[in-house]
């Protein structure tokens, strides 16, 4: 059986009994946390700053740092799935540093291929979309799998952020969306694809081999999490809207919102 | 029985006979260091820019990075205080996290009404402050138990850093005694009253478990850590003062002691 | 027996065969990088800002958290290569950092008295020297031998720094030779003079525990290290000199690597 620590948050229950395999939550918490951002960003609008310099990363040390810790604390939340320091433990610990990396890697290249550049940020966003992608299948899939499902995840990722930003527009600003909602489906479905019971003796085979329903099930649980997701963000904030209201007002955001709603500033140099 | 991790270090052996209950050393390090720091910033007297905003945090980055870093490795420290990967060093473990989200939010919640903005600063500290008061109580209390003593680590911490340091105007310039003083006294002191043996059968049950006895041995032991590391913090201050000194020249305050002390400077920019 | 982690990577199956001890790999990465390193600054030449200020550490924080988080990390390398959650995981895990904490000292020791301020870069480096000296040592020896593997390597290492940075003037610039290949170097030895089967009764004593010959098989496998790295380094960079090319133009360097090979800054400001 697979472990469902997260599972119980919410329509979890039902996507379980219908069969769906999500080894470390992938689908309730980064396709709900991707499609939430899409409507939050879609419902506050642009920052007013939106494409310009400004929102540029400002101390690259720091992201890659934080990808770094992420990285590893993603080894206590998918080898911890399994809910026991366990045989299955090791290989999703396993194929969670093999997708990370191969994210790193195929973002890099593609962004490489795109920019002209290989960048330290492509490969930060890179190892999180890996991580994002193997987070469902960690418990199920080959680490032959997770070198496919890491190199997808960068590349879908990728062109996801690119899509969002500059085509679309749209002003989802840590790219949750287009890393941990795309990723998120990327990984939900590849579990559809490669899951095996050769790794997963009480989990269920996938599409390649030889389980095409597995495929199917993952897609009715994205859709699910997706239509639930949405939804209910949507409710949140038009309550809050009509309430608090959601955005601060012009002034405030030309000072910052570090000064005028927390009072205080990142840095006093 | 509990684990007496760092209990060895000094008058613990004592203390343990009688009873005391201080898992993971909440007594021997929080309140010590705090005593000490206290006496130690009352000999040293303030420094010339106490009060003055060149004195608070340069970098809140770095200050959230390093109470992360903090809480993480606070698991270590006080579920390895079970000496074994067993149930009662899962429930530390559980509990740690447990009371140190509540001192964030508490903290943060006090702060918020008493100074009209919830501050990220604030909700650090009262991380920390939290980990502290569970830290003698780690494998003694329910996660019930562990809410009460991160809530109130959190507000017991947050108005005595403003007595300290608005008030008395004591130079304590981490917080020490405030955060590590007051949040293991209460720590200890709390251990005496939610400890029960339905999570510890070697352990004792504390005063809401019909055992008051417990809470008077706790304050002995408070009172005691109070006294021993009062008086040798100031008996060794003393010899350093009449040998070596204890404060620079004001002239190397004034440069500053990273370049006059360490010949290195935290920053080239 | 010893756990050959990373020993299949070269030639470590004749060194294993020979019987070098090597716990966590200390000849095989640490030697091996020291080399490669040298060679490659040798061939690359200095740096056009070589010995300037420019070249400094720039921001000591981020110096202090790396180097914390390796020795973090280095736990799970050292303890890890017994390749169990046993008695010897816990042992190597001790004397990891009994090592890192005497190189610690040992560094800002020897600094303080040649430079004139114990600095906590110094510190950050002879942690790091002791974590590297340790790493062949982690299975076989005694916490006593640690301690004097730590100040060892402490030491080695700063006068290889001084050396090689300020007489040979060879610009290695993160000191990977004087700290990865001379600590890497004295572990090696240090385990054939240390090692006791009391730690480890699969593995061999050393020179102190009356087993001569250890001493030699280390010398040995430390030699064959040096030689297969140096020429290995050599012939990799020789190809990638005549066909990609082993150095930027000058302008790109004047104008800095961030931008003209990766077209980003690290810092926006």
């Amino acid at each position: 059986m697979y472990a469902p620590l997260c599972h119980w948050v919410w329509g979890g229950g039902w996507i379980g009994e219908m069969g769906a395999l999500d080894f470390a939550g992938g689908t309730v918490i980064h396709i709900s946390s991707g499609v939430a951002a899409v409507v939050a960003a879609r419902m506050l609008g642009q920052r007013k700053d939106f494409g310009k310099p400004e929102t540029d990363p400002h101390d690259l040390t720091m992201t890659v740092l934080g990808a770094s810790l992420l990285w590893f604390g993603w080894f206590g939340f998918n080898a911890g799935s399994a809910l026991a320091a366990d045989g299955l433990a090791a290989h999703a610990f396993v194929v969670t540093n093999v997708a990370a990396a191969m994210g790193a890697i195929s973002w890099m290249g593609v962004s490489w291929w795109r920019q002209g550049h290989p960048s330290v940020l492509g490969a930060a966003c890179g190892a999180v979309a890996g991580l994002v992608g193997i987070t469902p299948a960690a418990g199920f899939v080959t680490p032959m799998a997770a070198i496919i499902i890491g190199l997808g995840a960068g590349v879908f990722c990728f062109f996801a952020v690119d899509l969002l930003k500059h085509v679309i527009k749209l002003d989802d600003a840590l790219d949750v969306f287009a890393v941990h909602g795309v990723g998120g489906i990327w990984g939900a479905l590849a579990t559809g694809l490669f899951a095996t019971t050769a790794v997963n003796a009480g989990a269920a085979d996938g599409l390649f081999n030889g389980n095409a329903e597995q495929l199917w099930i993952q897609f009715v649980a994205v859709v699910a999490a997706i239509a639930f997701a949405g939804t209910v963000t949507f409710v949140i904030l038009k309550v809050i809207d009509m309430t608090i209201g959601l955005r601060v007002q012009e002034e405030e955001e030309v000072l910052g919102l570090d000064t005028t709603q927390h009072g205080e500033l990142a840095y006093r140099l």
